[in-house]
Order: structure tokens, then sequence, then C-alpha cells
């Protein structure tokens, strides 16, 4: 599945919340793409690949795709996560609007700095890596946030999978060798600055009537 | 072209830049593709879209193949960058190593708060976004970093293209609408969570036997 069309799917769930607020019982794909600039096709199309969610003459029914896309974005469910780093990065996710917004829920705090440990950071108190076993247990916590450097990330996770985590997002740049069972989700900063610098480079190569690049197979 | 391909670039990229430095001449797409754990089509397939790279009985000259890469996801050019917003994730992205690994320079820092202004981090003085204009000409900026808030963000973004930027970074949880000339990359973190969080869910429903979600058309 194709990343762009589970952050599509996000953002039909948000489109369509607002028209349930403003008391519309039905939508169509035009009008969808529309309000967020994709044509009717494109929703059409990334509906497609989980059911089929209209009905003809009607079109959808808000409140019913509403609870279907959060079924297949799995946010109808409660997702407490555990933090492990808590530096710029890690107080940057904490304060991030769009979690909470979405539901996800930071439940517990965890560094290896001793100065640190027992200071408060919106109202949680950061524990020691120690405690994480513990911790993650006694708060049915689902998921782990790596935030700590790119040397510790590997010991931080395996100590997430030993205690039964169902998923690790991980913020530190280095690969994590996971079990098949334990779901992994990686998020390579660099690679944004990348999309764009790509994108600005191949436009210029397409203004000078080169759509690809010289090849080296020739020489 | 999907993100992912870009993101798979990146890797062969420093995959070859490896071996340059090992003193390997050549490799083949099997070779770089089991070192990153990718087949070796999928490694043909990616690099297809841009030309022809490889020489039978040769494989890919690693030099070369470096110079091509660079040069697809331009970062064989210099992208000073500004960054607007200088607070927990500004900073975050400061101290990010995978930026400046990859030739990303952020060269000025700007934020509105008045305490903020004039003090250093990092070695780059803060300044007012009233001079953002002024030092974005003079320092030659190609980028801007967009890290406010979602209510400051589209201000700053038409500074930005007011004073010719060629793309826009941002990580403010608001869509900005920029003339076509601008390339925009925004990123959602929210969006990676939700990527887990839609991972786990549908191997829930497939550990059910039930792969789609049902559909509201049959009520």
């Amino acid at each position: 599945m194709p990343k762009a069309v589970v952050a599509r799917l996000s953002l039909y769930l948000r489109e369509l919340e607002h028209l349930v607020r403003d008391g519309k019982e039905t939508t169509s794909s035009s009008q969808l793409g529309r309000r967020l600039g994709f044509t009717d096709a494109q929703v059409r199309k990334d509906l497609a690949y989980f059911g089929q969610f209209g009905q003809p003459g009607v079109g959808y029914r808000t409140g019913d795709l509403v609870s279907a896309l959060k079924s297949i974005l799995g946010t109808d469910q409660v997702w407490p996560a555990a933090m492990i780093g808590v530096g710029n990065l890690g107080r940057a996710l904490l304060g991030y609007k769009g979690f909470a917004e979405r539901g996800f829920r930071i439940a517990a705090l965890f560094d290896t700095d001793p100065a640190k440990i027992q200071t408060s950071v919106d109202g949680l108190v950061i524990q020691s890596v120690d405690n994480l076993q513990k911790v993650v247990r006694d708060l049915k916590i689902r998921l782990g946030l790596i935030v700590v450097p790119a040397a510790s990330a590997p010991f931080v996770a395996d100590q997430l999978v030993a205690v039964g985590v169902e998923g690790i997002l991980n913020f530190a740049p280095v690969a994590l060798n996971l079990p098949k069972h334990v779901n992994l989700v990686s998020v390579d900063l660099a690679v944004e600055w990348e999309l764009l610098s790509f994108a600005i480079a191949s436009r210029q190569r397409a203004a000078h009537g080169n759509n690809g690049v010289k090849g080296t197979g020739s020489k």
C-alpha cells in the first residue's frame, strides 16, 4: 500500500469529520476531491483499495465513511505509546498538535540521562530506561517512539520488542532489525529534504529538455 | 515519482559511496540490493526510471553511479536554507545529523519572538523575520524550512515566495497554497504514526480473515 494513499485517507477522514460536524449526511467523490484539490477519480481509486463505500444515487454516507476510514487507519483504537529519548525532537513531538488531534497519546517518557530522570515534561515524569519493561506492561503501552541517538536505538528497540510492543516509530537515523511480528515505521527527515532537492533538480532537467539524466551505460 | 523510489535512491547512493571508499570500482543490482535488503529487480526498476546505468558483463561503475544519483537527487548542488521558527522542532532539525551528512545546510535562522532574536543557536544568530527578505537575497538562500505554528505559516510562506526561494519544506500542520514555480514538500509527522496504526490494524484484519473492511455500500 503506497504511503501516499494512507496519507490521503487521513485527509479524507478529516474532511468527512468536518462535513459530519456541519450536519451533512452525504457527500460524493467529486465534492470530497474538490475540497482537497484531488480529482474524483483519485478519491474513488483510493477508497476502492479497501472496499465498496458509495451507493448509486446517494454517494457516501459521511458518518459511515468516517467509521470505515477510522477502522482502516486504526484510529478507532487507543494507542498508548512510550517515548524513549526526551531531547529537542522528543519535546517537539510531545508538543505536536497533530498527534493528539488524531487520538495518539504519549503515555510515558524515558531517558538515560540522570539529569532528566524524575523531571516533568507536559505533566509526565521522565523515567529511567531501567523501568521501561515494567511501565510498558503496567500502562498497557502498545507502541514505542524511539527518539534517542542512533547508537542507542538498537538497544532500546530490543527492550521494546522484549516487552511485547506491537509497533515502533523510529526517529533515530539508523536501520533497525525487528522480528516480523513487530511493525516498524522509520522517519528519516533528511529524505523529506531530498524530495525537495529532487523535485527542483527534476524541474531544472525538464527546463533543459532532458527529463532523465545522462546514463553511464554508453561510456 | 513515488516518494519511496526517491528514498531508495538515497539509500543506493550511500551504499555506493561506501563501496567507492572501500575501493570497489564496480557493483551489481544483486550486490547493491543484498546489502540493503532489496531484490535485484527492485534496484534495476528504480534506476530504470532515470536512464540506463549498467554495462553488460561489468555491472555498474560505482563512481559513475554515485555522480548520476547525486545529479538526480540534486545533492550535487548547494542548497543554503533559511529556517523560520526556532522552537523545539527547529532546534531538533538544526541538530539532525542526516541533513549535514547529505550536504544540506541551514544558513540563517529567523523567529518572531523578541526573547529569541539576537540569541545564538549552533553558531547562528536568530534574526527577526523582518530581515528575511534581505538575508535571503544576501546569502543566496534557495530553500525555506517553515517550522512555525500553523497560524503563522501562510504569512511566512508568502514572504519566502516573494523573495524568490525555489522550494519550501513545511513542518507546520497546515496546507500551503504556493505558486506552481515554487516546490513544496510538507512533512506531517502524524501521518507517520498513522502509517504504523494502519499497518497494525491491517494485520489484525488479516488475522481475522478480513483483508478489507466492511463496505457501507450494502446498507
